[in-house]
């Protein structure tokens, strides 16, 4: 199995010879060059991570982890009770959550990963076709974050050690584009307080109403964010230790995911804020992970903008989601489709017989 | 036949009582309320614009008008020569274009059809599965705006009553979602020609570079409308007049497609800069017509942004896309796919067992 110091070492640039192939064979098509904007970008860029001009991301795989978080277990920081976790969890194995839906439209398996959630999550009736439980919980539920860090560093490296090795299965299962997506109870205020961290912005500033949370719930949020980084001062320039103080686990298998994907040349398509949150801690390890990394949409939280302008990256999509689950990820699969379908199926100029500009 | 009166005399607002019950069917769905965003909207729109709160829209169609310009045929304003009309009909049915891809992702038909093209367009080797050919050509093309009237008002008349006719059929075929497309060189000007009309606005506010044409070519494009503009004198409270005197064949097809589509409750995804043209010209004649579109895409084309914001549409993607053929809408039927998956696949809390929030 790859380590996390393995993979950090395996990243590379995006491959510049099989970008130019790419873009060389989309303008010979028959459309005006650059006419089909994102598409041809989105194609280019496939080429550039996987070194192959016409790479292949037809078979497609989102990854969710699912943990609780102690700051919600004991104060209500979010509009919904933290059972919700393992219910969702259910949910999912049972085929009728949103993910659920959205992966089938795109052809993308799911793959369900307990790294901590805090009630049983084996779903009585097994799982929905496409759809398998990883059972990896490390404990039920981090520790409270306004109370000191919310998990070991251990247990940070063996969460992360559980992302990398969700890719390597991914890839000995044939997959070739990863979508993240996760499920947490809590789970903003956790990014949040990453994402404050790493920034160093106020809490204030990255923290919105996640799933719904009132006025009075948004206040106690930031006031738990304020608190725990006041008692863990974490240390920007140690992701790791950012993670361990006020991150999450399924936070923690995010970064593993997201660094292995980038080390195995693997498309990877981050969701909303929590993915952005475990993108922000993953290019603070290794900065060229950003340009590996494709953002599926524009969350209505707020640190979630500040998150990709720190990524430089620019979603594809912009539909007011603020669901997670990995539904953004699965719904900018379609645009993947789209890409390929565009750079593989098109006649060019001379094989249409169509006339070149003037 | 429905002809054009009878078609905007049928425009209703949307059912209400269809949008709340799908909104309240959606809210009892496994997901904070609202948190898929721009997806629920669309659910409860096509329950309002239907009058059928699970409305199939399995069956779709992706209808191009295609037709030259007098005014490309002229002179050089646009980067392309006029034989690219017809040469992309033929790819179309080919089944080698963009749109022939992107059609075939989101299981859409193709309809093409020849209202002006200025040569021969009937491919060689037939058409390809799932494209069909419709000739209805009045003549190769129109008349150059900047010397008078494009076409008389009963050829705009009879190209509408072909985007009627086209409704009728895909109705009779079964289609359940329509998307709008074009092809015409030259077509960036006449659409950019009729939005300066209905809007009053200068031409170079709302002229762009179309499929590319470099500043000469743009500085020429413009002064063709305002020169177009002056000979012809256009009346914007006359939506029809304006298509007659600097529009096209293939916009004049696309308002009787769009007024057809509201009036027969279709839902209608526009595409681009030449379809939000012919959609102004539509709710000119039919201001509720605007509540029962949906924008694709926004376009780079500048005058798409203000044809847009006067339709006080929201487009749901923005990918830098400046093609036309429909590639946007085809594109955007895959948010449909989201819409419907989400609306019908997804359990209820209480099916689920899952807590409503505090």
């Amino acid at each position: 199995m790859t380590t996390l110091d393995e993979a950090l070492a395996a990243i590379e640039p995006l491959d510049e010879a099989a970008m130019a192939a790419a873009r060389d064979r989309l303008d010979h098509l028959t459309k005006p060059p650059g006419s089909l904007g994102r598409l041809e970008e989105l194609a280019i860029w496939m080429a550039g991570l996987t070194g192959h001009p016409a790479a292949s991301v037809a078979h497609r795989r989102i990854v969710i982890a699912a943990a609780d978080h102690g700051v919600a277990m004991n104060q209500p920081v979010s509009a919904w009770p933290s059972d919700v976790t393992q219910q969702m969890v259910s949910t999912f194995l049972g085929g009728r959550a949103a993910i659920s839906q959205l992966a089938k439209t795109v052809d993308a398996s799911i793959e369900v990963i307990d790294i901590g959630v805090a009630g049983p999550t084996r779903h009585v009736m097994g799982s929905a076709k496409g759809t398998r439980f990883v059972a990896r919980r490390i404990r039920p539920g981090t520790s409270d974050m306004t109370e000191g860090p919310v998990m070991t560093r251990a247990e940070a490296d063996q969460a992360i050690a559980v992302g990398l090795e969700a890719v390597d299965r991914a890839i000995a299962d044939g997959v070739e584009l990863l979508g993240v997506g996760e499920m947490g109870i809590g789970n903003t205020t956790a990014a949040s307080a990453i994402v404050a961290a790493l920034t160093r912005l106020p809490p204030g500033d990255v923290t919105g109403r996640g799933t719904g949370v009132d006025d009075e719930g948004l206040t106690r949020k930031v006031a738990a964010i304020e608190r725990a980084i006041a008692v863990n001062r974490p240390d920007a320039g140690d992701p790791v230790g950012v993670l361990a103080a006020v991150g999450g686990f399924e936070i923690a298998v995010l970064v593993g995911v997201i660094v292995g994907a980038a080390a195995r040349r693997v498309p990877l398509i981050l969701d909303g804020f929590i993915t952005g949150a475990a993108a922000l801690v993953a290019t603070g390890l290794e900065p060229l992970i950003a340009g590996r990394l494709v953002a599926a949409h524009r969350s209505v939280e707020p640190g979630h903008a500040i998150v990709l302008d720190r990524l430089d990256l620019r979603p594809l999509l912009d539909l007011d989601l603020r669901l997670g689950e990995g539904t953004g990820a699965a719904l900018a699969m379609s645009v993947f489709s789209a890409a390929v379908a565009i750079r593989d199926g098109m006649a060019t100029f001379e094989e249409a017989a169509v006339s070149d500009r003037r």
